[in-house]
């Protein structure tokens, strides 16, 4: 019988999938869970990007450009460049999801052996797109107490090595939430011209900055054209994650060209979704004051409720829509996993996401969780009535 | 400026879009050009999965699971069974297009360094995700003369290290159009249990068998279930490449564990494709008669025609839509150029893939053409009048 990969059996498992079976059990016992476990928002998808599903009219489903159709290039060079970023279709190649243009990032500017400098807690899959490319993640700890704020520039450098390639900033921040601000974007600016490092930007959730706080972009540095790659996806923007749609996007010739080669070899992006993408770049305004509007009140309904319990602390983030809550337990795990197999109130119980698994340093994060306000304003009350009841019981109290 | 990857310096560029530029220029004066470079199909998709991506009626777009919808995967069970593949949904991880089947079985079954056997000529892309993943391709070459039949297994075994780790093929062939038999696949099958090999079956043109062949499958085999993995997509069995939507199939448990984890990193395949994919599955029988016999003709057409031009050799493949012609020229690339460049017949011509872009042996396949026939019989005519013409006064000519 032939063996699978090191890759394959070093490949990180989904982190914030690891608890679903406890969950389901719980589902199966009659209890209510309550999901902030997930990025998966509840919000609708906009109606013009239905509308343009369902109004497709072509006779054969083809394959597109590997970079994308110029029409849907042009279209969201119209919407990047109302933002600032000075770009052009060339600039950009559409991918399938943000996820795609990230590995893609990865190969084209990174080989095996090679450094990439990620400020911890991080999107997990970072962990796995390193691992399936070889690369080394060099963690750098950011902390809770300044609300995970960019860790000092001189920690930075310490890290650097000559197989240090890049830094991966997640901006606003998947999943503490946190908004980098310019002072700080110009600091690593500094950094990845003084040590050549591509800064990969990751903006997934570039539309959600709340309390009226403006989004920079490390697009918006000046002199750094041949730096950065932003990855971007429509996912989160539009409640669209099942269009499975994103894009890179760089000034770096070399770097088009190269991801090119790679977006070739994989043919092309969806059709049907670049049709929808079109449309969802002439998405009202309205649509996404609404939307800020409600993720607003529910990140404040998280934060003060959080605050309100003994021993918990939860800065309180400027976007994305999730928080990072540090509690009085001795290990997150099990406290996510007793939520769901030995705790409820009023049949009810909560599931989160373990920020263990969003850190690489081991036991970082031990008494972190993540939670995603994906749910509409009442349940998440209900949540965060079910969560102080369960610190006061929890056998684990610290 | 920081520099590129190797990888990226290293990755193959598409070679059957090498020649666009060429054919761009040569439309732009005035010609037309015949497309038989490409594998994109004129056939069209079926109505019944166009209706269903206009019928969706959800209101999030959201994620799906990362091994696809249980719906999709029992419906695609439904459609493996009635094939004796014998398999249930636990089996099957839908990809993103068939391209992502071959990445991510690469990636759960081999390690960088690891070696991959292949048949050349071969599907190019090959090539390319195997330098992603550091992965050495051996090719062994097969004839045009016997139709590019398997090479004999003796050969096979000169090439086996300890670094060999899978076989592909490619059934029916791309480029070749051949449809391997039950004995050489028995052949092939000795030979992946004798040395503990992976199979990897790309099967994407599965549904296109001509003049009553029977498609024989390695899932077919007994005995094989550990070392089978097929890498399917719907692209040209419903002329719906722009869909991106494939599978892996495996009965090997430890595959389908580690196949999951690199599918969770990239969280989800397209959730409209799945539902449009659960419709095609119902596609009529009527449906695969039509287009098969459509091929038949077009392929016959082509043979004919090519066997008729003086020194001219293309054997008459049983599957897929593609063949490759000998011709009496010095070099495929100089050639195809040529024929955009510098020559019409009635101001039209032909563009073709020189055949060298599907060997990885040096100068093999030099006088060797690709073409697919994705477009209807009086142009495949047309352009094979144009062909004949341009070989009488190439100045290349052998
Ligand atoms: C920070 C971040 N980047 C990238 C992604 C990938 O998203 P997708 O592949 O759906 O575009 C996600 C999804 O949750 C994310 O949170
Ligand atoms: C042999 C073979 N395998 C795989 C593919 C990949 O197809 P897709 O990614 O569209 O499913 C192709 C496309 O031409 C092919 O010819």
């Amino acid at each position: 019988m032939p063996k699978i990969s090191q890759k394959g059996v070093q490949m990180p498992a989904s982190p914030i999938r690891k608890l679903t079976p406890f969950a389901d059990k719980a589902k199966l016992e009659g209890k209510k869970v309550y999901h902030l476990n997930i990025g998966q928002p509840d919000i609708e998808t906009p109606e013009g990007m239905l509308s343009a599903i369902k109004g497709i009219d072509f006779k054969v489903w083809a394959y597109t450009p590997s970079e994308g159709t110029l029409s849907y290039r042009k279209k969201l060079t119209g919407y990047y460049n109302k933002i600032g970023y000075n770009i052009s279709p060339e600039n950009i190649i559409v991918t399938t999801g943000g996820s795609e243009a990230i590995t893609i990032s990865m190969m084209a500017c990174l080989d095996p052996g090679d450094e990439v400098i990620i400020p911890e807690p991080f999107y997990a899959n970072y962990n796995g797109f390193a691992n399936q490319n070889d690369i080394i993640v060099k963690p750098i700890l950011s902390y809770i107490d300044n609300g995970f704020a960019l860790p000092p520039i001189a920690d930075f450098e310490k890290l650097i090595t000559p197989k240090t390639k890049a830094i991966i900033i997640c901006n606003p921040n998947n999943p503490t939430g946190y908004l980098y601000s310019k002072v700080e974007l110009e600091a690593l600016k500094e950094l990845a011209l003084k040590y050549d490092l591509y800064i990969f930007a990751d903006e997934a959730y570039r539309e959600f900055c709340y309390d009226g706080r403006l989004f920079i972009s490390p697009m918006h540095l000046s002199g750094l054209d041949e730096n950065v790659i932003v990855m971007d996806t429509v996912s989160k923007r539009y409640s669209a994650c099942g269009a499975r749609l994103g894009c890179l996007i760089t000034k770096n010739k070399a770097v088009i060209a190269a991801a090119l080669k790679f977006a070739q070899a994989r043919l092309s992006p969806g059709m049907v979704e670049q049709i929808a993408g079109e449309a969802a770049v002439d998405t009202p305004d309205e649509y996404f004051e609404a939307v800020n509007k409600e993720y607003t009140l529910r990140r404040d309904t998280l934060v003060n409720a959080l605050n309100k319990m003994d021993g918990v602390y939860c800065p309180n983030p400027g976007g994305a829509f999730y928080v990072v809550a540090k509690l009085p337990i001795d290990n997150a795990d099990k406290f996510c996993q007793w939520m769901l197999e030995d705790f409820s109130y009023k049949n009810q119980t909560v599931m989160m996401a373990p920020a263990t698994g969003f850190y690489s340093t081991p036991d970082a994060g031990l008494n972190e969780v993540r939670m995603a306000y994906v749910l509409n304003n009442d349940d998440l009350n209900e949540a965060m009535i079910c969560l102080a009841e369960a610190l006061k019981i929890y056998p684990g109290k610290r």
